[in-house]
């Protein structure tokens, strides 16, 4: 790692503390520290009290444990969201994909990972025990499985499905296949040939 | 720019925070917010902390203008660099290669930028007067003038080389030419042509 210690103390704790985010190497983490020692106090404070309020007041909602600013999320606040249908995800950044593409008006649940034996993050990890809580309440009609097409993915849904194959509740999974826009020749086998096997009906729209 | 709003008024503050900052997309910042928000609470407050102390604890140097803990640099301060030679350089940054270099040991003079009429920088927002005043007070021998070797740096370089003519100076520029490990068929012309008139006697090392 460059070192700045021969110019500044501070400067080096700053861009120590910016190289730890994720994706920011020390080159970068120099380029924003000098941005903000060009930039008025005002930056500098602004960007510091951000980062301290996101961390002391963002909570995670007591319903679907999606990072959110009161006990209970937007999502399952909304009167107008569908109570019946809970849609699993592995993490919030999931949720917010979901989210953006507007087609999707049920319920959402956390799981905060995905079985991973090679990462030592096994089922007890992951919110499984609060999701079979709130499916026991009753109501809910669906569980839409939407994790990852990784080999940890489906291992995951598959200890899912197990855990609620008993209760009487439909259990799906997002679609699998070629992607809207993908070129065939660039798909891969595995993908396309189950595209093939799990072929549907042609619906012209 | 993709909007957190709906799920986190504290998140998205940071979110904006964080793309303020040179080479940061909305992306990478929600990535590094989602980051602290899983780290314990104190990775946030050393960041905080890192960037309100790098914004209110650096000043700079009264001698060359380098950023700095003390009202005097590292580099000024020693007694063992040569105050006979001067090294006029744009920003921070060049400071910092140099002294990677570890091929000088003399003193520097941040210019804080360089002469650019397109950006509407002229000579005096730049800190030409305190250079023309360490020059006065005597003891300088040499003023070597290392800017970029762009239109604007030739610039700069006239301009500062008019302002120190009368004294008695020896000022001196980076030599220019092909770069220590690059192919001649990837020079460009200009560099070429210059490095060919400005031939050397060759010295075997």
């Amino acid at each position: 790692m460059f070192e700045h210690r021969y110019v500044s103390d501070h400067l080096q704790k700053a861009v120590e503390a910016f190289s730890r985010l994720p994706g920011i190497g020390p080159k970068s983490a120099l380029r924003m520290a000098l941005y903000l020692l060009k930039q008025g106090e005002g930056e500098s404070e602004d960007l510091a009290e951000s980062i301290l309020t996101l961390r002391r007041k963002v909570v995670y909602c007591s319903g679907c444990r999606m990072i959110s600013d009161a006990p209970l999320c937007p999502v399952c606040s909304n009167p107008e969201r569908d109570r019946g249908i809970i849609c699993v995800v592995e993490n919030v950044r999931d949720v917010m994909s979901i989210e953006h593409t507007g087609r999707y008006k049920g319920l959402y649940h956390v799981l905060g990972g995905i079985i991973s034996p090679i990462d030592g993050i096994g089922p007890a990890d992951l919110a499984v025990e609060p999701l079979l809580e709130r499916l026991s309440k009753g109501g809910v009609r669906e569980v839409i499985l939407a994790l990852s097409t990784t080999m940890e993915g489906e291992t995951t849904c598959f200890y899912l499905y197990k855990k609620m194959a008993s209760l009487a509740i439909k259990i799906t999974t997002i679609a699998r296949g070629v992607g809207f826009g993908d070129q065939l020749e660039y798909t891969d086998e595995l993908t396309l040939g189950r595209s093939i096997e799990n072929r549907q009906p042609f619906k012209p729209e």
